[in-house]
């Protein structure tokens, strides 16, 4: 059996691996773009804030996946064309073909470029895929004045990148506080962290100028000498090659699957950031490109690829962040998409501190959670605090997984001791605030 | 209506506060042995390490009872007799009666002094109530040796506590790990943080000697010098008063209950230390005494005593605790419990790092996990490491009580980014070992 993996990221690999664990005796090719597998692009940020070498972001070497897990690994591979039963590789220039019998796009997602004049001077980049990384290090050791266009997880996690490094960053954002993905009450404690540290601006970007490398970004209030620009307005699926091949796509325009991750095409599965999954809140197909989905979905391709049936749940959401010291996380629904949703919606926002009032040095937290009136059940939950989020985040989300009320989430069995938690974890008094 | 609450730790302050928020015309008197309401004992070991004022282990003044509340607290008022519709109280030293409609029993639970010789010399304590922590701290100021005899919580929270202010601690255990009630592959990774800092004995103290202070702690082995001793060899719930009015005990010696919190007694209720309650894994009433769930079995019984209906689903027994940077935690049954309940058991064990390996400073963590073979169940979860403990023991807690199998953990929306843990999850990959 000919096996055909286009993308050697978090998905290709783990579906890769599966299958040779499972069928040892069947040819895997990957062809991966780039020099990297098993990458870690969500690691950018710290490899420039920390200094460490870019090859620390691959977590395998393609030669562990080649030597311990058999798996035939086409480096500098890039697929330009699929058809049935083959596809065409330009490898390091040469273009060859390979035939398949099965086959998974796991193509991940690009950087979305504004429509702007001047995004092609030197020193402006997007936040892609490891290689980047030297070349941003190189361009700002000499820079002075960093702008970011764009106030989402990258944007955010690159202004602290950079300012943590002494350069001034000026943040544009869209919307009035940052991560707009987030609701208002907790964008703003965002926004407030964000501006003890960068300039962050509420402007629309217009233009970006310079000779050859970049001098200013021109937005509709101002005019701010940049240095280095890192546009991080978005990221979008890379679907072509599913498209070639004649597999759907959903609402998302990312690539519509099944629960064993099989497009509409027989033979043709998709994973990773370029595919869909059911959320499990709406039960609605959405489009949320993260790692651990991004494996799990791979995990799931790759056994069923190999012929054994595993259906992937779908997902809540989940997602975390920092900016320095503030941690801010969600899973699940905000309230502006509850409602869009059509649910009938409570919601609750409390501060605490997370640890008894005795216990040295407890922080401030606060939780937005939203609930669906008609069944009580618990529909998302935002947090921002100075410690744990994390975890109060994931027990809201394996409350939603589950189904759970906000009574169920009253009387969830939380751990406590005064090190760790106050006796009534911030999560539980939530759950109260939202009454049951 | 005349209620009466007998003891004013946390199952009987919140079960108060909830009958004046439902029944303000109610007449709620709370009688309380000592000069605390709202005490926590759980902190008594962090105000000797950190010397903060005991007072700070009160979580609100008595006076915030009464006037914001309106509850009738009566400190220092030991009740002596619970008679069909009285009581009688010791109020400093004067004989009371007080008639009730209704009663709470949340007389919560008391250390076990170990049936040996000596136990009542001077600088001899048990760790009871936040009283006992200044004239701990008087004794221990001039003390070299401290020995602490039982290497449960309280035995191990206690050696920190001494061993960080500069005492040389000798902490007797009966068997050959601290913390018995955790399987042993986690209690052997207790021991060797323990043995860093103190003296672990695995012997039998057979008496305590001195003039008129302690002086040594004879064991079937050795003879240790001791200036102070703590006697940490388990609590036992106080139901004398619950027998005298013929509310039954249930196996673990604790009062029994159903799911309102009401004894075997009309109109007689049970809550906290004292109280049993319902193991959700194994469907049979359990005794855990701990914080959190007295809490809200205090406010369940306030709610059922002010004639509303709501039902306390039971516990997971998840549990916290920490020796210096070590943090220790379980939720749900070990091994050996699970097999002692009759469960087809497999389960897996794993070491992991908290980050991804290119971020700084990624932490161990250890995972010991328990299935039930035959549906796949998550029965428990004990988990040692130096970072973020409590969340993942909260992610296994949140499962066990919706019942997820491995499968639904490891399809867990968990977060990630590369600061908080790794792309993988250590709950998840712990989940995959023990397959689905």
């Amino acid at each position: 059996m000919e096996v055909a993996i286009v993308g050697g990221g978090a998905a290709g690999m783990t579906a890769a691996s599966r299958i040779k664990a499972l069928k040892p005796e069947w040819n895997v090719r990957v062809f991966e773009a780039s020099s990297y597998v098993s990458h870690a692009p969500c690691g950018i940020p710290y490899a420039i804030e920390f200094d460490f070498p870019t090859e620390r972001l691959m977590y395998y070497k393609p030669e562990f996946f080649v030597k311990k897990r058999g798996i035939d690994v086409h480096l500098n591979s890039k697929v330009v064309k699929v058809k049935r039963g083959s596809l065409v590789v330009n490898e390091n220039g040469e273009e060859k073909e390979y035939e398949w019998d099965k086959i998974l796009i796991a193509t991940g997602a690009s950087p979305r470029v504004p429509p702007i004049d001047g995004v092609d001077l030197e020193n402006v980049f997007t936040v892609d895929l490891p290689p980047i990384v030297d070349r941003i290090k190189r361009a700002v050791a000499e820079a002075e004045n960093v702008v970011i266009v764009g106030a989402g997880y990258i944007g955010v996690e690159m202004a602290e990148a950079f300012s943590s490094i002494g350069k001034k960053v000026t943040l544009i954002g869209k919307y009035d506080y940052p991560l707009p993905k987030f609701d208002r009450e907790i964008g703003e404690i965002v926004r407030r962290e964000v501006e003890k540290r960068v300039d962050y601006k509420v402007e629309k970007v217009v233009a970006i100028e310079g000779k050859d490398k970049v001098e200013r970004v021109i937005t509709d209030k101002n005019e701010h000498r940049a240095d280095v620009v890192i546009l991080a307005t978005g990221v979008k699926p890379n679907v072509e090659l599913a498209e070639q091949i004649g597999a759907e796509l959903g609402k998302s325009g990312a690539i519509k699957t099944n629960e064993f991750m099989e497009t509409t095409v027989e033979n043709v599965y998709a994973a990773g950031d370029c595919a869909e999954c059911i959320n499990l809140i709406t039960g609605k197909p959405s489009w949320i490109p993260l790692a651990p989905t991004a494996n799990k979905m791979g995990y799931v391709a790759g056994v069923n690829m190999s012929g054994q049936r595993l259906e992937f749940p779908g997902v809540v959401g989940s997602q975390i962040t920092k900016f320095y010291d503030l941690e801010i996380g969600r899973t699940g629904l905000t309230e502006r998409e509850a409602k869009a949703e059509g649910f009938n919606v409570k919601s609750a926002f409390i501060e605490a501190h997370t640890k008894v009032p005795y216990y040295p040095n407890p922080k401030r937290v606060y939780i937005k959670a939203v609930k669906d009136v008609d069944t009580n059940r618990i529909l998302g939950a935002q947090i921002v605090g100075y410690e744990d989020v994390a975890m109060r985040v994931n027990v809201f989300a394996l409350a939603i997984q589950a189904g759970f009320t906000t009574k169920d989430v009253f009387f969830s069995d939380l751990v406590y001791a005064p090190p760790f938690t106050p006796i009534w974890d911030p999560v539980i008094v939530t759950a109260r605030v939202l009454r049951f």
